[in-house]
């Protein structure tokens, strides 16, 4: 039987705020999750400065090696909004005001507001199919694979709500997670030999503190339900026989 | 006059669980700021999975970029703990177990304890300089302009702190920022107008929401002082035209 195709994003974090860290980035994991839901696996981020050759090489990189590319940040209306010409110049075409875009703008502005600096939130590379911005008005936008949105959590997330039902997905991550009071060196070495004998299950370990007492969380992930079950027996298994007892979250 | 020379970083994020969504980085933003105090640039930072090949990828591109590379992640007991290897190959020499990284493991634990797996954690790469783990014992290690950090914060945190003294940074990118409520649509066209009068400082602008109300940040940076104070009082006089308070921050 074929393996089933996995289908792969890149996520773009678009923003000198977050590579100054006055900025905690909270759109990958959202990103990540929401993906996850409909079978899409994020391989890869990125957070990338506000300059138009930067995010150019990370388009072009991201488009190369995923089957899908998201972008997060530069879409607003100040200077430093430089992601749909960056976005258009990768993809070799020009950025142009968009009816459609011009519209959502005129509801949500008066004409006085509607100054130059807002109404560049109009321009999409030519192609370019519109993204609903149930907040705000300013649509993001997809071209080819690359889906452009906003930096601002908030209206990322209301976007991407909207979005999800349009992605095709292959067949989902199931993960599975077994936490236990133990530390990660003296479960270690059984826990290679589990993941040695489960090869369609990809086993991670995370230490954690909870109580001031140390444990471990271990997360498996596999497409197979049938082989992930078995992998987390065999982990409940390995820390039965350690005399530690595994808790298997629901 | 010649301008000084800008030293950058590339910070390396190896995770499946923060690709997941499943964990929340929070280092990246730690070590931006703690590089900037040290006059250190991050440029571009990639969250990459517990794979050898992304992971050897991941340096040479970081290594070729910037002068700097931070990973964090992976150096931990367990199997999918492989940043060290991957370095290895990286940098095209053998993985060793050092000898002053096995004593300090064994100040931390019992013979019994220092199983096959913990004693992992004293295996860098030929040639590579231990960084002290004052946390754990277990310790990271440098080669060539490559610094290998944990995945965990704490401990992250604390190995960074005696790292600093020993980096080489440039001049210390200044920050000043102007906070107005008022929108970024507003006052853009503005803006654009200072940044071009102000080439020598690199002008953000952050919405924010406080108090249900909508403001925005101005973020002023340059290394030279004199032209960043002339850039915010540009900025505290273009929204004192248009009739906003601004609050220089101190």
């Amino acid at each position: 039987m074929a393996e089933p195709k996995v289908v792969t994003a890149c996520v773009l974090i678009i923003g000198d705020e977050i590579l100054s860290g006055r900025t905690q980035d909270a759109n990958l994991a959202f990103l990540a999750q929401a993906l996850a839901r409909v079978g899409i696996r994020v391989i890869e981020a990125r957070v990338i400065p506000d300059r138009e050759d930067a995010i150019v090489a990370a388009v072009h990189a991201g488009t190369a090696q995923a089957d899908y590319v998201f972008t997060t940040g530069g879409i607003g209306p100040t200077h430093d909004d430089i992601t749909a010409a960056a976005v258009a110049r990768a993809f070799g075409v020009p950025l142009c005001r968009n009816p459609e875009a011009l519209r959502r703008l005129q509801r949500q502005y008066s004409a006085a507001e509607l100054n130059p600096a807002r109404l560049r939130m109009a321009d999409v590379p030519l192609g370019a199919e519109l993204i609903d911005n149930p907040v705000s008005q300013a649509p993001g936008f997809r071209i080819g694979n690359v889906f452009v949105l906003p930096g601002v959590p908030r209206i990322l997330q209301a976007m991407v709500g909207g979005l999800l039902g349009r992605l095709k997905g292959g067949p989902p991550l199931l993960t599975r997670t077994v936490t236990a009071f133990t530390t990660e060196g003296s479960i270690a070495d059984g826990l290679a030999d589990v993941q040695a004998r489960h090869h369609d299950v990809s086993i991670g370990s995370y230490p954690f503190v909870r109580d001031n007492r140390l444990g471990t969380a271990l997360v498996a992930r596999s497409t197979d339900a049938t082989e992930l079950e078995r992998a987390v027996r065999a982990i409940a298994g390995l820390l039965d026989t350690l005399g530690v007892e595994p808790v298997i979250e629901p």
